[in-house]
């Protein structure tokens, strides 16, 4: 990506305010509300099934994040999705906890049954759970062959099998479109001592998807913004402060995100 | 307001310590909670149909919020809103969404045919909306010759309208009895970047509402507390700061507030 | 306890890892599962009937906690609370509100009948009422010679009557096993000013429940570590700053503990 392109996509994203429609859990959902407002979109969280067809037709895109999932969100979110998918408002599924609770397991699979996101989003266990490359699985004969620690390979074939861009994110990030896979390096593990910052990240792939007609793009944006943030918000720690101020300064280097400095920083290769 | 007046009501909130039971959003609940801690209330948030009769009438003022809204939670609404009434427990109503949504339209509707509160506080779309000026409304006879830019009619209309105190916040504020109009010009536009700085000025209000028999001074003094507050928080973003850090100092600031400062920096007129 | 086993215990959490499953309120929800990464375990909030089972299974401790509680939420409590019983996992039941509301008292007796925490941690009027001593009770007659204002006495006596832990805090902290009482002395007023720090701290005790077979330890620890991080976080207010900051740096402070520290300021007798 070219500086002026960057530039211009984050001007854009600041400039045309994307709605961003989150059904969304409630322990991180304020983050996430104020991560979007950081990178300049509009959060809307509405998620009752009475409401959920209108907001999201008038969303710019979708986001289904399946923290403290109820069987009541559970269908406002399919609703919510089969409406985005009719209007073409783009979706970011979570697929929270699906590596380790079966119920919500079978709750991504009914949604991926019955909507088609444009990207997927998870860490390593969610995005192999997804693939049925966990826990017990019965065995699916093209998978044999799948090498159970290459999240390249992992994400690309849960690319393929549901049509979607795949990004897998942790220590490294993977994105795939069943094609190719970007790797992205940036980050810090102080990451992993705050409460949604997947969540956070989902977010964010969900508002430049609300301006860019464009999935691997829009997941590229997204990760490597919150990785640099995430770098620029661990060097300003100081010696007395922990994950509580880490939690703001990552929101904060968000909001102050340069294209400059996105295109200096990130580390995106293929 | 003479300064006399100001310093006996914020140390009156801070004595009394009113209790503020809120029946709102989980996304801004937090927020709502430590910034009626700041100002001297006491916040409590419950909101199952089986207890909000007990709480109600036991609060100082209730607030009705009807952001991430669910059919039981509307339920618990309307028998709080009505065990208010019945007890004289002051109400502030914020019909978050209701310019956009239908059915949350609807639902602000059935609470005002059945609950009267003291305080509605919006922005100018969802004052409009409530008003019936926005969208496919049908057209009220006395609404013709309403000016739809003019803040000051619109909020002036709908109090004589529902018999309440009407407040429109945005960069200009509006607090309209139905008689006179009281303009507010204190703020910053940061606060936009900032989700919940409309539930949290609701809050406050609700928070003078428990120790204040007046809903006008209750919103003048709400309105303009958070309106000082914001713009001393923006006087003290540093540099590296963002959105993150402005939420925080928001409410560090309600906490700091004084009588001498709220007198020298609010800018209140008729 | 002394500094080898402080450090012992302080760093087998952060070594560990233990996994603390929360079902409890949506207003602090995203607090308590930052302290409880502060302090070194991971957080898991599933509240549907549907899950909790499984993941309280998998857990090394479970937090019950009935703030803004519902019907549904009850019901997936009990579940829980029974599965963790049969599966050996401690609970820490947290009684937010029962003290002021009739419908949270009867679901506290409800959850007590049918679960065996093995903390209990609440505010005095809390503990009262669980004691039978609170409002309209009908008088236990072996609560007759209770003195309703001491707080060791109340705490042993539930400790007894329910065979737990009992904690219960506020400006002196109160720990009984039914035998012995230990009190805690540290923590600041301001902690008060910040929502959800009972929460926090019944998090931070369901966390060392994690990694320690012992509920008089666990509180002890859990008490003094929010205590000590109360007095340092206070220490640490600028001018300018409010319970916003402090709210954030009681969570710092909870991520920079050391062992030294615990040692050197935390006022623990007998």
């Amino acid at each position: 990506m070219s500086k002026n392109y960057i530039t211009d996509v984050l001007e854009k994203v600041r400039k045309d305010a994307p709605l961003v429609h989150c059904i969304t859990n409630y322990v991180t959902a304020n983050d996430c509300a104020n991560i979007i407002l950081a990178i300049g979109g509009i959060p809307t969280m509405a998620d009752s099934i009475v409401e959920v067809e209108e907001v999201t037709a008038k969303a710019s895109a979708l986001v289904l994040n399946i923290g403290t999932l109820s069987e009541e969100k559970l269908r406002a979110m399919i609703l919510a999705g089969k409406t985005a998918n009719k209007n073409n408002v783009p979706i970011v599924f979570d697929p929270v906890g699906v590596a380790s609770i079966n119920a919500r397991k079978e709750a991504a699979f009914k949604i991926l049954e019955e909507v088609k996101p444009t990207v997927i989003r998870g860490n390593m266990a969610e995005i192999k759970t997804l693939l049925g490359l966990n826990g017990n699985s019965k065995g699916v004969d093209s998978l044999e062959n799948i090498d159970r620690e290459n999240a390249s390979e992992i994400a690309k074939k849960l690319a393929v099998m549901t049509n979607t861009i795949v990004a897998i994110t942790g220590e490294k990030d993977y994105i795939s479109d069943g094609k190719k896979v970007i790797v992205i390096e940036n980050g810090n593990k102080m990451m992993t001592k705050v409460t949604g910052t997947g969540c956070m990240t989902t977010s964010l792939i969900a508002a430049f998807l609300g301006v860019l007609d464009n999935g691997v793009l829009s997941a590229i944006l997204g990760i490597s913004s919150i990785g640099v943030a995430g770098e620029k918000a661990y060097e300003d720690i100081k010696e007395n402060e922990g994950n509580g101020s880490y939690r703001m300064k990552l929101i904060d280097e968000v909001y102050r995100l340069t294209p400059e400095e996105l295109m200096k920083r990130g580390k995106i290769s293929e």
